[in-house]
């Protein structure tokens, strides 16, 4: 009965997945609408994903080299001009400051859609010499695209990120922290968030306003469509030049450096929702879970049932678990489903029969399966049991992911193969050839594949420069 | 030589306070100017120091339960107006966006000065039943108010904060929150910025915009002067009533519930640089030191010594310390100058001789003073040391700020004290007292003390009703 209460509140995830996304969203208190259209408030349910992402992302920055810092949130205007494609791009989705301090401003600032512009800016203060570079920095902020049509997490009018920037004295080097970014994105989304990525160079359709390249890891949701879930930019001396980013080299003469930037968003929590979630609801990644395990009593008002829960958090607690025992007076029925449509990895239940015998009873979210371990030594047991999960995960998408790329060689297989997968397919190169597959197929360029062996372009048939993942995306 | 390059790159700190302030946090690199007018750029030194008060700060919150989450930036600005003494306080100073996503916005928005106006909304949204209460709340955040006169860390029109915002049922609660956090305040600026504060009620004239009662921390820098350096507000049901923050009570009644908020700052910093600095630049705490230990090798290039000091660091890090190797070119002299102006509790110096005699040279950046400790043993000696120091640090301040509280009976007195002083005097209460006090002797009402043992007010003579710290301030 309980169950079906719960489940009932959830569209169905094959049937309406946009409305199980929104349904579970905002069942299990992660994320709210804003008053001014387009907001969303992070609930501390889902802000405790973000600070877990935050924390294991800023190890591995910290870790290569990279410096915390902060920059203004309010840009002068005529910075976003002085990079023509940068204007372009960002200039139609800004918000605008006209006004501060009861006057209105002789020059209209920009609330940042990204920093390049205004870090740019103040790197072209900072560096003189060689010896200045290179510079590495990056800021956890705050950012702000008007967008027309937006969901909560995937696409909002402000959202959370971070972004680095760093400029080098060499090309190559710059080129170098660009795909090393890349990588380090990869191995955070398989570790940390146990999501597989397709990574490679955006179409140049498809890249940063200002770039002169864009890479980009791809997720593919349950539905099978893509998810941009981070990029990162090799920006030659586009901004450089822009903003006067000089110095004097080792010779004596003064070169303009090279930049790169690279971003992740508030987003990769949609991307975790809509990777591993199922019809009860959220499955989350165990190393991001706020909650990684739940200890619901059974029988809790029986002597000794309490204080053995109690135990065990503190032992859980101890071991570095993040461990929440639910004594609340809800049944254990109800807390079952509260607690799996909340996706905490891992469930304990322990009641007076399991104490009498010495054991407890697991139930994993990902598989919804359970098992049965000693009450003795549960630290052991729930460790191994987190990291099970976490593999299982990756490697259930994983699959998943192997499973729907499909081929095409022509349009109609390409429209024929889209839905629910991503496409590869040989492309010539040509924009006219891509925006032929937007329109016959509904379908974009998400990343270039490395590997290239396909041989005649997916829509004129001339032959291939590159092999291209199509797919729709969010 | 170098040491007299270095102090004069600096003003006098006794002649000159204002642009040594200005002269330490751009030359220390903890800050530099952005280019829209007030506002700062924290370059990587100063935003590590942001970095050690969040995170001290936010285990204190977390211990206390308060939980963590983010709400939109941009407030609607009918908002404002909702709270009549909030709209008066905060709209001379807000910032405006009009146009967004190429068009004029039907409803002005407000970049947020404070949250309480979009959290009163939400927690409008969310608080139904009794027992959805206490809703204890806290964001870490960048705010806005427009600022005719600005200054790094200390007021700039953007800034970092924590604002945390609770709801409960009962007014006593929401009260005793309220000095909790208050208390909460004091035992951090103890501990983790080793600095001395007052604390108290605020007077009605100096209260926040919308409160019931405010109370502050105010600390004294060295000249003397006050730096407000935490506020925490009661807001009886001001913000429930304007944003139908209601409940369902346990006998069926709807009732509005109390609020309260409290906040610091990135000002933070700058009562750190004040409170601290002397004529050689910084002095930083040791639990906010980005760097705690400065190891400068004597002699580098003779065999061994970069070996050996590399060694003391793997060891000092893996003992948790924050240390740096500083192995750059620079002479000895050079090193010890710099790492003196950015403020490093503690200098290692190594060199042949005490690698021989195994010692190690031992500089305190609080008393100047050198030491010598053996070099086995080191981290014991070092964690040692910087308790000492930051004990030191603590004491120092407080004597000062104990030493420059005077008493005054009169207006003439007060005038005579208030330069580089606390004034502690009696004050009827009135607002007309206030204001002459102001326009006499350029001082304002602090904080009221706790302890009422004044007779008569200082201005008018009439029975006192409080005891109050008067101070110029920043």
């Amino acid at each position: 009965m309980a169950k079906d209460h719960f489940v009932s509140q959830i569209a169905d995830i094959e049937t309406d997945f946009p409305q199980w996304y929104t349904d579970v969203v905002v069942k299990t208190k992660l994320v709210d609408y804003g008053p001014v259209k387009g907001t969303m408030v992070i609930r501390p349910y889902g802000y405790a994903i973000w600070e877990n992402i935050q924390r294991e992302l800023d190890a591995r920055f910290q870790a290569a080299g990279v410096e915390n810092a902060y920059f203004p949130l309010l840009i002068p205007m005529s910075f976003m001009t002085k990079e023509a494609e940068h204007v372009e791009g960002f200039a139609p989705e800004v918000a605008v400051v006209t006004h501060a301090g009861g006057a209105k401003l002789e020059e209209p600032l920009v609330v940042r859609p990204t920093s390049e512009t205004v870090i740019g800016h103040m790197y072209g203060k900072w560096v003189e010499s060689w010896r200045d570079l290179p510079l590495r920095m990056n800021q956890w902020c705050n950012v702000m695209r008007w967008e027309k049509t937006t969901r909560p997490f995937l696409r909002t009018s402000e959202f959370l990120w971070q972004e680095g920037h760093s400029v080098f004295a060499e090309a190559a080097e710059a080129e170098e922290e660009t795909l090393n970014m890349l990588a380090l994105y990869k191995e955070f989304a398989k570790t940390v968030l146990c999501m597989p990525v397709l990574t490679g160079r955006k179409t140049e359709k498809e890249k940063f306003a200002g770039a002169v390249a864009t890479y980009g890891m791809e997720a593919m949701m349950h539905d099978g469509k893509s998810l941009q879930s981070g990029t990162t930019h090799f920006m030659g001396q586009n901004f450089a030049k822009a903003f006067g980013v000089q110095f004097t080299d080792k010779d004596g003469t003064l070169k303009y450096g090279y930049t790169m930037s690279y971003g992740v968003s508030t987003r990769l929590i949609g991307a975790i929702i809509m990777t591993h979630g199922d019809a009860r609801g959220l499955i989350l990644p165990p190393p991001v879970a706020p909650v990684q395990v739940v200890i619901v009593p059974i029988a809790q008002k029986k002597e000794g049932v309490l204080e053995a829960c109690k135990a065990l958090e503190g032992k859980l607690k101890a071991a570095g678990v993040r461990v929440r025992l639910d004594d609340s007076d809800n049944s254990p029925g109800w807390k079952f489903n509260e607690w799996e449509m909340k996706g905490v990895p891992l469930r304990i239940e322990l009641g007076p029969r399991d104490i009498e015998s010495g054991k407890l009873t697991l139930f994993r979210r990902d598989t919804c399966e359970k098992e049965e371990r000693p009450l003795a030594g549960a630290e052991e047991s729930v460790a191994n049991l987190l990291h099970e999960i976490s593999e299982h995960l990756y490697l259930k998408a994983e699959k998943r992911m192997r499973e729907r790329i499909v081929p095409a060689n022509t349009l109609e297989e390409l429209l024929a193969g889209v839905d629910g997968n991503f496409v590869r397919a040989g492309w010539c190169g040509e924009r006219a050839c891509e925006d032929r597959v937007k329109e016959f197929a509904q379908a974009t360029a998400r990343v270039m594949d490395g590997v290239h062996d396909t041989k005649t372009c997916v829509c004129c048939g001339k032959p291939a420069k590159h092999t291209v993942f199509f797919a729709r995306a969010y």
